[in-house]
């Protein structure tokens, strides 16, 4: 469904869930949950809504129980002779929980056609945002998990190309320190809930640091 | 407008399309190049259309003379109280001529309203197409571009993380090399115009290397 914004759903994405009889999102509730909530406006009556809510922990098994269920729910409505979307946030396969449910559907639904559709980035979403470019000629990007490699910071950004952290807000004062002692300051900037009516955009990092920030903020650094 | 297919356009891309008096892409021709292609079905008789080709060459200074070009005819059109698009494939910022031309637009056009419109990468594109995830929980994820770095490949892939080469053709046999001195040739696809009608995807690197490959060749390595 994209970084949050409806105008930024792809025409294949929106012609896949007017075409579904049961649509599975992240969310707690049938009818509540930010995958939901981008596309609740094309959802019609007689479409099946289902929230099915996924662990989001560290470690290396969590949320394989919601996966499962997820896939599960897919393929039965398959089997039955109906179509299934589920929803996921961003791009479906950076981070995201699509390419979880797709391993299972390889071993679950192998004789059955399903696709994953691709989606704009919150990465994408942020630098058309701000203007600034990802990657330009011979830049390498380099896209990390700010809930993790916290003791790589410094070592990330001295490789010297564009760096992204996704899920910045736990690493945020630790990469403030290390931007600092570079003197770097200057070539970060956050943004909370891109393309949301409530997103927020922090040029100084250190305006964000004390802010209770959302699971979805990103820092780019330039 | 994203990596080529049509449906993989944004809502917000297809209405800033409609709305406008003229569109102008990188083509050699007003009426043929691969961005024009992807969304000549949406443009009427009364719109204008313009191609002006850029330079894609090595070095700092390739194509600014296009760019300047592409910005000029914009702010030209919107100081004429008209409304103007500038088509990029892709995401616009992610090694896309987007960059550049809004580079001079913050200079030239800072009294007019602008938006970049971010676009589904050939990255998630290639990521969705073959159900691999380009990222997950701790991974780094590295995006190179081919035509540069050739011999950081080998270090590159021993940062350990999933990496994606844009542009892979020049780079693919010493990419070759790399992968089988490391037992990881199993690791890698390439696949040559995601989304297109002439797309080809190669499982195995070495059937793609005696091959006439397109400039649009992503080398996903896991």
């Amino acid at each position: 469904v994209g970084p949050g914004d409806p105008e930024l759903l792809t025409l294949r994405a929106i012609r896949a869930i007017e075409a579904s009889d049961l649509i599975v999102h992240p969310g707690r509730d049938d009818r509540a949950g930010i995958a939901y909530e981008v596309v609740s406006e094309l959802v019609r009556s007689t479409q099946r809504v289902r929230g099915m809510a996924l662990a989001m922990m560290r470690g290396r098994d969590d949320g394989s129980v919601g996966y499962d269920r997820v896939a599960g729910a897919l393929v039965e409505e398959a089997r039955n002779g109906h179509r299934a979307v589920f929803l996921t946030e961003g791009d479906p396969m950076l981070y995201g929980t699509g390419s979880y449910v797709v391993e299972r559907l390889k071993v679950l639904a192998a004789d059955l056609a399903f696709e994953v559709i691709p989606g704009v980035s919150a990465l994408g979403a942020v630098a058309a945002r701000l203007g600034w470019p990802l990657a330009r000629k011979d830049e390498i990007l380099t896209v990390c998990p700010g809930t993790y490699h916290v003791d790589e910071i410094g070592a990330i950004l001295d490789r010297g190309g564009p760096v992204c952290w996704f899920k910045s807000a736990d690493v945020l004062p630790r990469l403030i320190d290390e931007l600092a002692a570079r003197g770097r300051l200057d070539d970060a900037v956050l943004v909370e809930r891109v393309g949301h009516p409530a997103e927020r955009v922090f040029f100084d990092l250190r305006d964000a640091a004390g802010q209770n920030l959302s699971y979805f903020s990103l820092v780019l650094v330039r």
